[in-house]
């Protein structure tokens, strides 16, 4: 059961910062610009094996992590970092069995780390408005092998939430703060609301409206993540990093004091 | 199914900086500096609910996130952050269904939130060698509901691993480069290793006993999270910060070229 | 020359996190926890000479630098960080012969490290309301021997600068976009402005301020210290961190197109 | 006193990102791709001033201040980051006096920092083995006007050190190791040594060399600068960032026991 399969999303890796996500079909080949490499002769080979290009080059068939789904998603947006992710499903209390309303699809890199995540049981309420984002994100999705916990909806979260007793709601979207009237509504008592936002204007304005909503344990994190170079006698964090994605704010749902 | 019965563990919740990790039992009181809470008081309520201290003070009963059981375990060791936690989740692939073993167990902080993603169908194999942490996991893990995921071996990891085809393997141990041969035999193809160090020299020593076991996909990282005091007129980064946790260390078991 | 003499202030090193800064005066002692110091002892003796307490601890008698007299002022509020310090100097330009305007005072860390980089011929004009900072201030510059390259003005820089032809005006206060048009009327042409702001919401307001002056080259940074343990065989970040101090703005005068 | 005269290395500033060095001499024309700039057109106007190009885009005319010499070195090697510079000048003391030993010289941007922050009386001894380094650091020195502050020799420190009764060391080399005998024969008492390395081996072991020489107050630091972006509504941090530059290690020569 750990044998690469017609169909299957493999990630070829030659080295850190060169990994190819294929699919493997009988008969087809991809191109690298180390030659070549006969996807059929991965059929039924056990995943880790090494296999060769047409200049004898080896690359490893790895069976592909949710962060590289992510990473590899077919891009026409900004898309979340693992990193980010990885705090989100942390903190936000998501995992399996979990029913989770996230907004906007975009990729759908952040909604396939969410139904990874909350399999079998759980399942994701994901909302979108654009149509072409809607397709990447269900191809994307179903490459994942994800489609089955996602339920795509063509709304505008900022105008309502349609469903209920949510155990989580995460955003990633521009006007967080608008949606925070619907989460409170949509979510179960001490159910967990989650915004991704690049800047301070708009952690303010939806940290502001968390406290205006009877939501507590408001908080707000950045992460900094660093590589580093390791080598006896050289080693070193790396010199380029990424210094900054966003802002991840959460908050917990107080139920009314009347209710 | 949202409400609080007999036994539960509740996270009441003051402010971000005093929260309380209580059994809710039929009689019993809690005694906080801002008075004392009738929890028999919360049974039947929903989550999300207020609790009034004898003084009048509103605590919020929420049902506790695995972050927050990791924060709360009963410490006799140092705990690995959630963070750090969530990192190793996020890129080692562990998910839903994953066969995982772990080492050492300590307080199971870590044991917790592996068994808690796993769920339901898959399973933690945590090795410890002394006694009494194995006793004070095993509470951890039961206050969780998460016992029935793990099996602990008090067992020295760096003697053997007993398991095989394992999807990971996830260290935080003094010395994990004597583990990376048996992990090496234990792991699937693909499979991936982890490993959490707090010195620069563990992961320079385990990173090259990597690289001689046809581990691929090497890579190291930390993670800088820092707090935001959110305030229109005064958001400012929080003045003190954990500038330290560890270094975690990433790999994935690409098959000898004979096999 | 390098002797220590009677009034002589002197760092007395016992480690890392125990420095005390003391005036040497015939027939004084100093009382630490490690027994007390017969400070006469030092008179004469070359800096850096090793001096015993009464119950035989050596303390190494340094020459304190800019950056202890700024740790060890007679504090009545916070203080800015020599790290901060250092690159406001790197960044506005102020060296030997610098002309600059500076408020608030404070207790004159910023002061006196800016009166030590403009000797022998520059001047610092030290702006400040409060009658028992400006006390204090002066007590601090007399003792690290700066208080000839200061004068200090009891006034409200928001409500004017007096000097003209600057080299460089830095800010440590509460509003620093009300005192921009002061700045730009009293620098010379390229003349740098800097502003060291705890929070966002003074950054943003200075920089709108600034934009509206005609100044140019207009950058605002965070610097993150981090301290290294480093051992043979554990070396490592320190696990506590200074997260946040404050944002530093700078800013470069150009004249006005009809000038 | 504040004109630009003939000879006058002035920075051109067109935006935060477009800064450009130039020597402005009679009859001079600088291209860009905005257009050309008339060099003379500039003598004679006050610094701060504006100027058009061919194609009417205003440029600023700066004095360059040191931090931009450093940026804007004629670089064959690697050069050390200003905010580097910054911790270096605060932390090891050297100021208007300072008569300090430095080692390699490079290109000149770190000598040419301390040439500038030890003007009018002090003095920087620069050992530097390469030959066109040398001629590459004397021009940078030249235009920078600090060459009388600088007396380079053509010699490997890491053999010796001709100077005396030093108040600093500083060193920008790959193996400081090995100079910290010499150093410590070098430095008057209490004097301090600085060295500046990429890699943590090398942190590593000057700081054992430094422990078996007597000197104390040893401390390793790195600085991580994070750019924001500063507009009303849509503030953050700048995306990328340097996660590395180097380690900087301080310390000061304690005297022997025995003199």
């Amino acid at each position: 059961m750990n044998k690469i399969v017609e169909g299957d999303n493999v990630l070829l890796y030659l080295d850190r910062k060169r990994t190819y996500l294929v699919k493997v079909e009988e008969g087809k080949t991809f191109h690298t610009h180390k030659g070549f490499i006969d996807l059929s002769s991965l059929l039924s080979k056990e995943y880790g094996s090494g296999v060769r290009s047409s200049t004898g080059v080896e690359f490893i068939a790895l069976k592909p992590f949710i962060a590289d789904y992510a990473f590899k998603s077919l891009r026409k947006t900004q898309i979340i970092y693992p990193k980010d992710i990885a705090l989100i499903l942390m903190f936000s209390g998501v995992g399996p069995g979990s029913r989770v309303v996230e907004a906007g699809t975009g990729t759908g890199a952040l909604t396939s780390a969410l139904a990874f995540y909350v399999r079998p049981n759980g399942h994701i309420y994901s909302y979108e408005i654009r149509e072409e984002f809607i397709k990447t994100a269900l191809k994307n999705l179903q490459r994942a092998g994800l489609a089955d916990y996602v339920e795509i909806e063509q709304k505008d979260i900022t105008t309502g939430i349609n469903e209920e007793n949510l155990d989580s709601i995460v955003l990633d979207l521009a006007t967080p703060w608008l949606v925070v009237p619907y989460a409170y509504d949509s979510l179960m008592g001490g159910g967990s609301f989650v915004s991704f936002s690049p800047t301070i204007d708009q952690v303010v304005k939806t940290v502001e409206a968390l406290e205006e909503h009877r939501f507590v344990a408001v908080e707000t994190v950045e992460c900094l993540m660093r590589r580093m170079q390791t080598e006896r006698g050289r080693t070193r964090p790396e010199t380029l990093m990424t210094g900054h994605t966003g802002y991840i704010t959460f908050a917990r749902k107080a139920l009314g004091k009347d209710s």
